[in-house]
């Protein structure tokens, strides 16, 4: 079976979540400059996770790039990782609408968490398919970045109880990690990859 | 004519179906882990939805795969389905706000119920295209799956008179009947299928 | 230029108009069978709209079909056909909210006539592009359908003066001579173009 | 690797955005035609937006049409435009529900300021990738237009603090420059053009 209808309706999705999360930055009733000071906590949460959300997309294009065809499996392992991405926009405004309150941060984080966990499944039922030998395998084989991601997120939802800035610091280097082309970082990855094939 | 942009519209529809659901989880104005316990029986409904609509994906998904043209009454019935199923937002929210109550319930079952109907219209208007001795035909052919699914969704709406649990147990039983690659499940199927051809 | 991301385009505005029409209809917050009867006038200016989105995709299916490339103008035209259908969300609330009254049935009326005219620019610029002699050119110069429907909706937004329900039994009957594959209908604007060619 | 993913996710990006701009059209709860009356702004601020995004789309599907290639720096450039464009329904929400005053039209220009310097971002990172004797270079070349429009857009921003109406005037100007296949115009950017290659 094709991949075609997979990546349209998962471009579909994340298109929708990646736009209707805008909404709940809610229009001020007032039109001085100061009215605009409520908005700016959801719009630095709106920002991160337009970011985030533009991440999987990207990574989700590099993945299927690589992928010659799907299965049940891999349906609804992808349909799995669209569930949690698409409750990224009521975290977003749970958490912009508090000021980065504990909580808020904490189900931001696990959020996050859970789909970094489902991505990985979406990779390894495609590795499965393809076999061990196939290109989206030799790929995939050097994903130390998804595993840090991770473990990463699982340390900010802990750390969300101390103090919310570390875990948002957390969360916003993983998202550098992917986001910024760093030569340093990729060479570190690259270096771990080798030494831990 | 051909099925391409048949299935681009049903992706769109889909896509923005699964996902405006969310928007009905509405964001808890207080950060305590408490304020999330309003939301729960919403998140437990959306996420009944998101499965089903999942299901019906990748069902169509399936089911046009072995398509080869579509004509006006495909283009309609293909409408008709997805009439039933953009109601389900709607009735997710409503059941999931109202903690599951009778007639919440009912309604949520009724529009799976016609969904159901929706899906069989689709498919015997793609046979009769196709003809009887065509891919589609035989595929189909063994969908005792679908007849059982709408016979147990209305037996769904009746004891949501009684026992709502009892309804969303029997949903559930449906989503997970078409969800799980159950092999016991597959064969007695199978079963069904080989004694009624 | 290719008319691929016309259509894709397309599809996804007209997918979302047709589906975010389903917000309007407001979640009650009770839950017995009556708490359902304010949401119907909704619920069936819901499903007249549905239909009418559904014949506008169908149609402009069809019409990009026999369509070999497009120019500026034809992207604007296609935009311009967008945009009074963008409005149909807002309308159809209007009038589902307060029970079919004069201006909101006006103003739907109004809204469906602009798009007819605008979906009647769009075909002649393609029949402009591609030569008289083209496809398309033979297609729609049988279409005294759409030159009737605008005709019907421009009575309609009168009559909505003088009795609402005149108004949509005449906006109903265009979809249903779009709609219904009546034998008749289609055989009587067959001789109608047959005449007047 | 390919552009079919980038288009299509633009494309519904785009899509959403154009027509959940509609949803900040309020529905009046009264019938008569004067409770239209406070929607008038909010519609000329939703068809200026709609006809902005509509020249966004226009330009990105000329932009696209002679790219080949695609790399992780057009994503992010892609993306980038993407989110500013994202913000256009608030901006346009704002100005349009507080009938155009001086705050509300500053940062509506301001977004699309920034729209335009990441269209010229993106713009560049395929020239970059495509190398300079590229169709796509030299198609770009000429693009005097897209600087006169973000230079026009700052200079609006200026005005909004001095008179509204003057900034608005100057919007419409940059939208009717695309919109508008004026002799003159185009004319007057193609000797711009000649004159500094």
């Amino acid at each position: 079976m094709g991949k075609g209808r997979l990546e349209a309706f998962s471009d579909g999705v994340l298109a929708i979540i990646i736009t209707i999360m805008v909404l709940e930055m809610k229009v001020p009733h007032t039109v001085n400059i100061s009215s605009l000071k409520p908005v700016l906590p959801v719009f630095l949460s709106y920002t991160l996770s337009f970011i985030n959300i533009g991440i999987y997309w990207n990574n989700h294009h590099h993945l299927m790039y690589a992928v010659h065809r799907t299965n049940g499996k891999v349906l609804w392992a992808n349909m799995h990782l669209l569930f949690w991405l698409s409750l990224i926009p009521f975290t977003t405004a749970w958490m912009g609408e508090n000021n980065f309150s504990t909580w808020p941060v904490a189900l931001y984080g696990l959020v996050l968490f859970l789909a970094g966990i489902a991505y990985y499944i979406l990779a390894h039922s495609l590795i499965h398919l393809h076999g061990k030998s196939s290109d989206i395998a030799v790929a995939f084989g050097k994903d130390q970045k998804g595993k840090i991601s991770v473990a990463i997120y699982f340390v900010a939802i802990i750390f969300s109880f101390l103090n919310t800035w570390i875990s948002l610091t957390l969360i916003a280097l993983v998202a550098a990690m992917w986001f910024i082309p760093d030569e340093r970082i990729e060479k570190k990855v690259d270096q771990i990859d080798k030494t831990n094939p």
